[in-house]
């Protein structure tokens, strides 16, 4: 039995039964991996259709399909070898595309473009990020590590940290986690907090607790999970700013040593400066497995969608 | 038993029954699809080497060997990622990429590149695209989504409308339909009309009737198939001419209801501008169910020049 | 029994036993293409990742773990279309890949680079050419033409001719070739001679022995073997000198015919120019039949470093 609701756009909707379910089935996906993959979708085509560049999400779905025995067609750089350049829109698209796989990643620079292709694709539609907005396969496998570790969500202090106004995956993760008995603490400049309408969503489910702060130093000693995410300097009002605020959401060994137990450090990558590399041999440090937790993630994603899981 | 010529590089020297034996096999392949898929090419690589952008034939093509169990090894954007860049004829390259793969998909910005490739390929090349020269398999998947609806392409009015001097979809179709018992309607601003040399091929076949159209509503009453293609408004002669064709040119639900009997409206995407979205529920309008057919005849042409159908 | 190194970064310390290991797992990889492929790396993953633009080594890297049954997970433009373009670092990257594929084909523009994702990949890193420092592939795919002419790499004159300051290949070939006992002739202009490091190594193994020349004329006629590369006419120091340069390293039909024997005439392609079309059909022109041999090669060097020759 697959997924109740057909495509994946974002988890804003996903209740903690149907993550659990995504979760649960990504762990049976280990024995798979292990004894050398599966043949349960070897009748079905993958297509990865990406407007944006991806190093990670894009070669961990392709792995995923090969790993259950699947075919791929790959879209690498629609922005430039597609008929995107002839001026398609892209509902246009994906009314092509759904005609040649059974299942469809995609990747898109606008906000709500997920949703969009979901409401005219006959085939299920799997969010690969959409601009600002969400960027769920991410959250999943980032979920999936942190249960790995403490077996749960539940219970736990999980601290968000850098451009929380503009990064998609932490609106997944937040979106997610809203569904959890957790302590969400989003650290952040006062111009980057992550939006409103995150905020009330997960309010609005009514488990998660919300607390905002202005230094890492100040959210890491009681956290059990520190996610971080790049300051884009480029998206500061006051561009100057940004040394002044290096400070506060740089995260280094210094930093990570503050935490009162053994906390999971996270990163969805690529870093550039604001996680260090001082951090690698941290015995929490998880960035490096998160990726083949990615694989496992959407290899039960692919197997659910496609209702075979 | 595969087809008697090696090469597809395009319609002009294809004959009925040939044409029909893709047809016919293209129709077999409905069942493959459905099935899940089939291992007839399980030993065998396709390569895909696209100079020119495009998202439906080369995915289409892919997963047409996907379907039918192959292999396949792409270069999406020869222009920029492959040797070209070091300044290599297509015909090295050619020499290079038939010791990798057992059949080759060529897309190629210069007219005759199919061709020039099939003079030097050791494995079959089917043209993908060459310039404004030939687009053959988009013409034979139109004529397989035509003869689903009529039953044969014989009897049937076809008015294909827009960028006639440069489409090469349309060049193809034209050649093709050259064979069959066809009224043949041809409807563009006269500085973009069918070539001479096209009419004349057509011409000397000796079956099927040419008449040519300024305006597409004068074409559509008697018309059983209307084929639009893209007015390129940068190739006219004098582009402010654009504005004043566009009424001629431009099909949108009103045009299209002209026709004394619902009529296929078919486009070989992308379109922008020229085919109105008021027309996609249009009980004729088959454009996104082309890209399917795209796949079917893929797989037969495939099967066929590997000698396996 | 796969190799001994887990990684293949360069043929500088490899012996005459590794290679004659690779050569000989590639001749019985030509069965194996013959009957249709094989099932051998049915449950593995190769990718490729090519910061540089390639047809041929990525390609044949594909069709080659194609050919055994394998999956591919492909980055043909790293460059413009992975998350390098966000500034994530060569390490950072490999460390993600080495979660999604068994083994990794690495093109990268630095030279050294293959040895630093050699250093932190989990799975075998085979470099499929690093800046100007080598190409062992390709190499050793030379090898094998060679050796299927002459049965053996000892007692052979070979001669490698043009820019060999600059080409990663011909440092892996004279790399290579200094585990035999072969009179290694190199013609190069002054300024593009091979660098003392790779003399220095060759030296070191002491079984080849090394003479310069500035004329191709006067190399050719001793030649068993005549190998061409580009000169680079932006790399010289006086561009000037390029048409003065040209005579004495182009090859031509009246060069080759200066052999006293029948030789070998090998490229690794592309070519612009520095070797004449009028060569093609000289009954020693090997170079449209290396891009084969490159394929058997690769099959045999993904199945020693995953283990299963």
């Amino acid at each position: 039995m697959g997924m109740q609701v057909k495509h994946l756009t974002g988890l804003r909707n996903l209740d903690a039964a149907a993550i659990n379910r995504v979760l649960d089935t990504a762990e049976e996906m280990r024995s798979v991996v292990s004894s050398g993959g599966a043949k349960l979708l070897s009748d079905k085509l993958l297509a990865t259709f990406f407007y944006e560049p991806s190093t990670r999400t894009r070669m961990s779905f392709e792995a995923a399909m090969h790993r259950l025995g699947g075919g791929v067609i790959s879209m690498a750089d629609a922005q430039t070898t597609s008929s995107v350049q002839k001026g398609e829109t892209l509902k246009d698209t994906i009314k092509t595309i759904d005609k040649y796989a059974d299942v469809i990643a995609l990747r898109h620079p606008d906000a709500g473009a997920a949703q969009e292709a979901a409401d005219v694709s006959a085939v299920p539609v799997l969010n690969a990020g959409d601009g600002t907005n969400e960027h769920p396969t991410q959250a999943l496998l980032d979920f999936f590590t942190i249960r790995e570790e403490f077996g749960s969500l539940d219970g736990l202090t999980v601290t968000l940290c850098g451009d929380l106004k503009h990064t998609r995956a932490t609106n997944s993760i937040a979106l997610g986690l809203g569904n959890y008995d957790v302590k969400l603490q989003l650290v952040s400049p006062p111009e980057l907090r992550i939006t409103d309408p995150i905020k009330e969503a997960i309010e609005a489910k009514g488990r998660a607790t919300l607390s905002e702060f202005d230094d890492v130093r100040d959210a890491v000693p009681k956290s059990n999970v520190l996610y971080v995410t790049r300051i884009q300097k480029e998206r500061l009002a006051q561009p100057e700013d940004y040394d002044r605020y290096k400070g506060s959401y740089i995260v280094d060994r210094e930093v990570v040593d503050l935490a009162e137990e053994t906390m999971l450090v996270m990163h969805h990558l690529p870093r550039v400066g604001e996680l260090s590399e001082d951090v690698d041999d941290y015995p929490g440090a998880r960035y490096f497995q998160q990726p083949f937790n990615g694989v496992l993630v959407r290899m039960a994603l692919l197997a659910l969608y496609l209702d075979r899981a």
